[in-house]
């Protein structure tokens, strides 16, 4: 899965009124998923933020824990925040996947509650496993992706579902089980 | 799934250097796992914290959620946290939960390095599937459970594994990965 990368969306997304926004980072957003992408053999974990207060926020969090004393504190941690790519947008994650690659990603968006058509974890685990492109999962903060990013989704990935009517998942925990739903269809051993 | 419960241990758990402490609560679990508890349509979600400090930090934010500004503001949130207790001990959790259901639970331990032999998720789903025994869950925070805890758990469940060696999943992403696991076998829709 040396293919697969994540993207956390901070701009487009909606706030509880619907309107469009950029939405202030979350620390353990940042912890939680980038120790997912290391344990999944995440390529890369893009978090896509164009506000300059926020994104020095997150220049300070990654240093803090890669060449600072948290860094040090837990060596851990480190491993999991290289694979942090800090970006204005989804479209310089797309081309900085291309730039690595050659060749530009499949992008797969999630929303909690899509109501059109979707791919479920098999296709998109068989798409993985070919090797063939690289692919982007986008996943929306504050109340999800505004509509417009529908437009760079190649696929909407099928929303995660319980046991009952409740859904109403944190990103982080989205996160983590998208990435293990797709590990239990490439792993191997 | 209405008979699974989780557990989410600050005492007694392991510190950095292999000392059994209490740790102190941690603000998103509450929230991520009272979400992702009731998403996966589970009994009940208890935080096991015998320090009066933080009891009283865990009853504020539960009443903030449920009965106060948080409450309005957030309805839905207020469904997920109606699922939690607070409780001192793994015992009281065990007591609590053989006065609701008439039965012991199962006691399921989760350790992310476990050497011993353990139960997969396929057996565990069974058990659930069957209905008879209620079962609960342990999770640990800090650096771990304390081995003593071993002395009160039935099973314990097959650590998580990602596609490599890392290892170090938040408590937050192991209960979302943990849920989704024994859901994609009980669920039947």
């Amino acid at each position: 899965m040396g293919n697969l990368y994540i993207g956390l969306v901070h701009y487009p997304v909606k706030n509880k009124r619907g309107d469009i926004v950029a939405s202030a980072v979350t620390n353990l957003d940042i912890h939680d998923i980038a120790r997912i992408a290391k344990t999944y053999n995440s390529a890369g974990f893009f978090i896509i933020q164009p506000m300059p207060s926020q994104k020095r926020l997150v220049e300070w969090i990654i240093s803090h824990w890669t060449e600072g004393y948290g860094g040090e504190y837990n060596p851990i941690r480190a491993e999991a925040f290289d694979l942090i790519r800090l970006v204005d947008a989804i479209d310089d994650a797309i081309a900085a996947i291309k730039y690595e690659t050659g060749c530009p990603p499949l992008v797969i968006g999630t929303w909690a509650g899509y109501p059109g058509e979707t791919v479920d974890y098999t296709k998109v685990g068989a798409i993985i496993e070919t090797g063939i492109e690289p692919i982007l999962v986008l996943l929306g903060t504050g109340f999800g992706m505004a509509d417009e990013v529908e437009d760079v989704c190649n696929y909407v990935l099928e929303p995660i579902r319980g046991n009952g009517e409740y859904n109403h998942l944190s990103v982080r925990a989205a996160a983590a089980i998208i990435m293990d739903r797709l590990r239990g269809i490439t792993q191997t051993d």
